[in-house]
């Protein structure tokens, strides 16, 4: 925490149970969040191209998610004074560094995937703790 | 794709609906894969003790995503020939690398909580698209 202005040093703690930072994590990791966020680092986009680039998203989850990103600090929208009206989605700098970090894990998985679904077996035992 | 054996060099796209990375991004970005997966970054832990350092997981959630995790080949299950039985969950070394990506995420999100609750804001509009 070097160049963060004071007050701005409060530290989460993922393992507590009520720890705030659960909460943006379920955002961040949701299924469409990561992918939103990944999308969005490659530069500002409108509605319809993220809806086109996410395959399966639908309407309602692409506007929900990206409300959530925005509420959370990482997303700006950003409506553009044209008429036609243009609407356009950008990282914040908080979001570009949360989008760097899921970009290094989404490229992780897609280049490890044959080695994942090789390595894919059925659990050693059944449903069971130890 | 250095060192990994011929055939492992498929490669996946997360952005398209049908790619089975999708699957193995669900299972790692699930809530409490994620916790299970940094966790075990720590090393080796029976069942008891990841219960209790992921505060608020239950043992069913926490055998059901040891079970995904097994599965997808990121840990093991060992179970100790000893009286009483032991056994011990560990990361592969497929889940030591998944497990690095989602540790840099967590520590990030950990250390700029209090950034993240400072940008928190109402949207700038109602649930709609442009």
């Amino acid at each position: 925490m070097n160049d963060t202005p004071p007050g701005h040093a409060l530290r989460g703690d993922l393992f507590s149970e009520s720890c705030p930072s659960r909460e943006v994590l379920k955002h961040v990791t949701s299924r469409w969040g990561v992918l939103l966020l990944v999308a969005l680092g490659d530069g500002a986009q409108r509605f319809g191209e993220l809806r086109r680039k996410v395959g399966g998203i639908s309407e309602k989850m692409l506007a929900q998610t990206l409300v959530w990103l925005e509420q959370d600090g990482f997303v700006l929208r950003i409506a553009h004074p044209v008429a036609p009206p243009r609407v356009e989605y950008r990282l914040t700098p908080l979001g570009e560094e949360v989008s760097r970090r899921l970009k290094d894990l989404a490229l992780w998985i897609e280049e490890n995937l044959g080695a994942m679904l090789a390595a894919r077996r059925p659990p050693s035992h059944a449903l069971q703790g130890s």
